[in-house]
């Protein structure tokens, strides 16, 4: 989605309603017509952000697997759907929570709210996976929804070091390296 | 200091030279006598960042700590820092490198640069003790440097969602409990 894109890319102040126009290919009165704001449309596309990866949706549809292989093709997938984007773009984009976040999160209390929910969303998906691991025994967390958030947090701040350093290397070479990192890992993963 | 306070709270673009003068209580010839440019001012702040938060010329002025003593004590530090500026200000101020990290790393690569510099000398410094305290057995790590790369990059993202919700309840109740976040502690620590 193109605004997702732009706003991901270049923030909220510096983007205009024409350019996301012209990049979308409509005209202003078809933007007016649907968004009563450029705030508007920054709030659908924050809203819109999680559903759009479609991560956890090709999950639930399949056939059942272990929790920790869910979570790490979750992982699979995002480290992918990075180095698609630096492949695409010709440069690390981070990722539209962050960027945003730092951006808008102290002057718009609305959109920070909405950032909000998609890192809980985020982490619940994560949380429900390492609970279920915890009931099968394939890992052993006291508190699975703080180690969710372990895993999220990495992730944003080793992202936030990609974009610095417009290197992905910084990620972990793999989904299992990851866990490890944010504590999750087990011998046997 | 004035200048890192207002960059950090309310971005690079946001805040001018009037502006950074007035809250310094200085008047504009003097600031152009020492920067040439409010950019030339937010490199300086930048590359003193480190040097300002005196975390680490405490430790090594000590009497010698076991390493793991020490990156707990930088830890304590680290959250009381931030404890206090909510105090002081009211609001989660989040850090100077997270905040201008992504308003800034797309558009200006100087400043990106720096503000990679200003992560591996953090990065550097938990690496350190982490290799330390590998070589004394007190914690076991295949690679300190990554393991360091996941404290870091696990703070800065607790510190963003701390900023998005203005709430440092996100943060590990302990020093102890963001090591075991990171995967660095171990069962005795």
């Amino acid at each position: 989605m193109s605004a997702h894109r732009l706003f991901r890319d270049r923030g909220y102040e510096t983007v205009g309603v024409a350019e996301l126009c012209s990049d979308a290919g409509v005209n202003k009165g078809s933007f007016y017509h649907f968004f009563s704001s450029k705030r508007e449309l920054l709030l659908e596309v924050i809203g819109g952000a999680w559903d759009e990866t479609g991560f956890l949706a090709s999950w639930e549809a399949e056939t059942p697997k272990l929790p920790m292989d869910k979570l790490r093709q979750y992982l699979q997938e995002l480290f992918a759907y990075h180095y698609a984007d630096r492949e695409a773009t010709g440069h690390v984009c981070g990722s539209l929570l962050g960027n945003l976040a730092l951006e808008l999160s102290t002057s718009d209390r609305e959109v920070a709210e909405k950032l909000d929910e998609l890192f809980k969303r985020e982490t619940g998906a994560v949380a429900k996976l390492l609970a279920e691991a915890t009931d099968l025994g394939e890992v052993s967390l006291g508190n699975p929804y703080r180690a969710a958030e372990a895993v999220v947090a990495c992730l944003q701040g080793l992202l936030m070091m990609a974009k610095i350093r417009n290197d992905l290397d910084v990620l972990p070479d793999s989904e299992t390296e990851l866990l490890r990192l944010a504590g999750v890992a087990q011998p046997w993963l």
